[in-house]
């Protein structure tokens, strides 16, 4: 599994959830700590928004612990919406262009979680990219073809509704074609202004999702985990949960995924 | 352009043809000696021969004159045959799955040339790769695409025939939704016993093929451009051929692409 | 040769110096425009101040053109000082170690030339690292070590006295144990505040240095090599000169190299 | 702490050591079956022993499970003599030159273990290297300079010796500069012809070292930690050892190590 944590609020160095907190990300990926879980160590990425309208980008192979360019541009790159990933990799090579998150213009997206037996069905899911937005398809992973699949469907104007037809999408490829558990799904999304998290699985097992607003900081992370073990007033989001997060506000409605008889 | 070099013969140290030449392959890539072609930084690759009928495959990102590995492995490891390549990149970012050569079972391939228009025309391509072989499609160049797509053809059974109508498929989705010039091709493909090439273009400028036999070796070169200079018994492939290297015998034949009025 | 450039002004995002101009840092890499320099392939580095006293480092190994990080860097990073160098090594392994620029505390420096016979005499330039800074010795290169010594000599408090105290330690060092040219020097380097540059050689090819205010910008670059061939307002700095660029003003001192009998 | 494994015996693919085995070092690196200790993911190598005098070295920073190149090579390359290693880094960048194997000449050099406060007398230990050996002085290890260290105590004709005299010099800067503990050392090196292995500490904690003949391979692997959970027939080194390993015969020597009053 892969974990990743969100901020959105006052602008902060993006170290002040990277890699500060005594359970930041970067010492998530090294699974030091608990070590129950497997380590983090193919890959990691960073999107931030700023001035622009598209985000930053920063993706490397390397472990996330050992990569001084991230260190640096952690400490000194500020932002008010960015989003972090590690990736744990189950078995395929490692390639910048595997790792999220993802950027097509000024949308960017992360995603922890499975679809059942993806690789027997990866081309029939990258068929569900429009045309369009088929340039933008640079690896091989689910999470990119989910993202730019609800692209295709809205995200834009319907952010709930175009994931939920996307993923919807995806779980009944996994249905005919793929093995159970069909979709778990916990992924964050933005476009600079608002950030989105889904939380969803087909079975018992939907991936955590956790938020925490604070007050000295006026601002809020969003996180796969909580990026300390002694902070008590982390809220877990509910499976089948959808969350926008705007300034101080959280909206949080169902996440309904229609069941569909035909894939594409 | 990319250039590459092929060798077939009494098993030598990889470094004779990569490194060792005065116009060697990595030397090409730096462009430093003649400097009319643009310079071939954007990866390499090898692919070698051995005990095993799979070949050894090494591929990086890094411009080849300055990686150690590749210096050390072409200075210890000796093959029969080998492929090796040098790419220039065309402005995508450079990624180890988008580096020649490309293996799959006991076969390998590389190429050198374009494919007009072939952004627009990508996932047309990808359609054209069989679905038992769509799981070795790693990367999105149009090499890998023809290589999975000649397979899917027979490339075991008849490699000029499946050639051919691979590229004949290509060179289809390129004139109707592509552009000039529509195909420039010269690649070099094994099944580890046998050593295939084959040079067509659509236009007057196929890439250049060149190959040489050497006494003193008791193998032959094949090659996008001479490794010396000053070697006058380079043989050049004319344009629309298809090679066939074994033991110390070549068999060159016509190369013929029949036109298709439909690309899929 | 390598090649940097840096500026000083109202904050703009990296990729006006770095990749936008005609003949931008990136494109100078390539060396695909003239051809007539070898290109630098072997690494890059980009140092910006911002908002803390320690500038941002990014260094890679791979080519400037094919590093989407780097494109991303520049294009969302804003700063109103920064410093940007590509690399052609000479032979040597590349390393992150080795990129410039080199950064200790809030200083950032950054190099083009070379030092006589250097790999000779690499352990007695070392050798003249204070105790204290030896921790940041973290590569090979002679650049990082006169950055070094030059720290060592008193950078913070003298920077056109410490550089060329420095520089004369190493003059000697070449001349004791080295080969000639003895000196080429064109070096870049700063405190977040002010940008320093130095022209020097002990024979008649010192690098070159050129420097130019920009009105609608607001700024001033100064380059290793001008940065649009058809802007004719580009100044050359002559050899033997010390500048300090602070706001909108050039100071331009002579930089005078104390011969030295003892090296150490 | 790092992790190797070596092998002497009849030609074998390097496979059969590196990632064929239940408990083999790539499965050791992702330290996902017991957990018990850290993940070595910042690096790995291999040395082997071919046709040539000197070793192939092949080494990168990413971790060994992801590295496709890694897992070709060990799937194609045989050898009679080959060693391996993953790497566990202590806070510091990762770099290619940081990596072991070491290789000079035909001698290759790994080690696991630690030097009390190593990073206070980095530079007390470089002087220990003989200026003809320094050009070879590519990173900042302590692993890399007792290699160089032990090659200029005369490693080519008193393996024992050498490794015992430049481990005292290492350990008398230990004791006056640095912290305990100050050694804990299990290393292997060769010179293409025999294996050698000490275990030592200057506390109870020497790290591990084992080693195991298999008839079926004809062939010794020599480990740090065994590569099968259920193969009982692993043999301890005991601390304060010096091993031999020549065709199928171990000769194991007490490893002393003389105090020193001075350090250099």
């Amino acid at each position: 599994m892969c974990r990743w944590a969100a901020y959105l609020g006052r602008p902060i160095f993006l170290e002040d959830i990277v890699s500060r907190p005594g359970h930041s990300l970067i010492r998530q990926s090294h699974g030091a700590v608990r070590c129950q879980t497997p380590v983090n160590a193919d890959g990691f990425g960073l999107a931030w928004y700023g001035e622009r309208d598209e985000p930053g980008l920063y993706r490397d192979v390397m472990p996330a612990w050992s990569d001084p360019n991230l260190r640096s541009l952690t400490a000194t790159v500020k932002s008010h919406l960015f989003m972090a990933h590690v990736r744990a990799s189950t078995g395929t090579a490692t390639s910048r262009n595997n790792c999220h998150p993802f950027a097509v213009g000024r949308w960017s997206f992360m995603h922890n979680g499975q679809f059942g037996g993806y690789d027997t069905w990866r081309r029939a899911a990258e068929l569900l990219i429009p045309d369009a937005l088929y340039p933008h398809r640079k690896g091989a992973t689910d999470s990119e073809a989910l993202f730019l699949c609800a692209l295709g469907e809205g995200l834009e104007d319907d952010p709930r509704g175009a994931l939920a037809r996307a993923t919807a999408r995806f779980e009944a490829l996994a249905r005919q074609r793929g093995t159970a558990p069909h979709v778990r799904l916990t992924c964050a999304f933005s476009d600079g202004r608002r950030l989105y998290a889904a939380r969803y699985a087909t079975d018992d097992h939907a991936p955590t999702l956790f938020h925490r607003w604070s007050d000295s900081r006026a601002g809020r992370a969003v996180v796969s985990e909580p990026l300390e073990v002694d902070e008590a007033d982390w809220l877990e989001v509910p499976p089948g949960s959808f969350c926008v997060f705007e300034g101080d506000t959280v909206t949080i409605t169902p996440f309904v995924v229609q069941p569909l008889r035909e894939a594409a």
